[in-house]
């Protein structure tokens, strides 16, 4: 059993990108073969969805269109890359996966948590990660971080309100799953993160490290 | 109550545009507001979607991934197009809606009718068309319409057996919604397919046409 399902959940600014390049390398090290993707987006036609799901010039998208066009992507990164690479034994590493869906369309903008994770299974095919790490860091010090980075999204420039919903959101589903989540201090180094990722790795699925 | 609601179904090839153009002068000459829109598409965000949708290089989507984008577009569509115009007392023409959605992706992709039928309801908050005429003619009588068209998109280009059974569907809910449903033999001419279409609607909807 190598093939694991780890996907990573947080705020914007969570540090969720560097911490997903770390346990990829620290993984492919211990001679894993790892697939690394993304939410939405990887593959071609979810990469197009992307682009008018983050267009900031696409502010009248109505909040049903949004849930639906993130779980259009989602259904073809499952169909074409992560149901084939768990069953070829790839360990797959998700930036974003079915919570982001739960907190971001269901809790913060208010369209219900049940139609989206009926949604979510759906396209999932009640696949679900084996390991989810929530990378934690108060909305206030995500904020902190970005200062000066020039580029946001449609998500990323909502206001500190939506952000704290989010936040309050995934904290909900941390105390729901706790079997699958694992939530992480992000306050700390890059590093001091990392060694909690692996510490909780080791812990949670020891056959996938070998020892 | 002039603001009334009227699909357009069938088969591609069936002459839906031709007969919504005729509707839609015949109803503005009788003073009638009319906003005509499509599906997939009208508002900016679901041409997006429409031309990863109908663009045949994309040609490894998921069902599931199809399905949702129509979805996308379609709840697009209701919040900033056909919701406010039935609110400002227009008669709204679409061509294609919920329909399509039961026989393309719940029948001809077979993702079934009831999982295709609470999407549709999520995306439509429960507004379904006063009229929905259907434009009957076999697949084979189409396909013959289309000899010497050049331009197919990625349903078009389906194959005969996907368009029988596209066919059949539709044929299956007009059975199911007898009140909603209006058959017409789209074998003839244009003017008599308008003909019966304009009898039907004086039928159907006395208000609607001030007689």
């Amino acid at each position: 059993m190598k093939n694991k399902f780890i996907t990573f959940e947080g705020i914007d600014g969570s540090g969720k990108s560097l911490q997903i390049e770390m346990l990829a390398d620290y993984l492919s090290e211990l001679g894993e073969k790892i697939l690394v993707v993304r939410e939405p987006g990887t593959t071609v036609i979810g990469e197009h969805v992307r682009n008018i799901l983050m267009d900031k010039k696409n502010n009248t998208m109505s909040y049903k269109t949004e849930a639906l066009l993130f779980m259009a992507a989602r259904a073809q990164l499952m169909q074409e890359k992560i149901i084939p690479a768990l069953e070829n034994n790839y360990t797959v590493i998700c930036d974003r996966f079915i919570d982001s869906s739960v907190v971001y369309q269901g809790i913060g903008r208010g369209l219900g948590e049940k139609f989206i994770k009926e949604l979510n299974k759906f396209v999932t095919e009640n696949i679900e990660p084996d390991i989810t790490f929530f990378l934690d860091i108060s909305p206030q010090n995500a904020w902190l971080r970005k200062i000066g980075v020039q580029t946001s999204d449609r998500f990323e420039s909502e206001n500190i309100n939506f952000h704290q919903k989010i936040y309050l959101g995934y904290k909900k589903l941390i105390v729901e799953n706790p079997n699958r989540i694992i939530c992480i201090d992000a306050n700390v180094s890059p590093e001091e993160i990392h060694t909690q990722i692996v510490n909780a790795t080791k812990e949670k699925i020891k056959t996938l490290l070998l020892i």
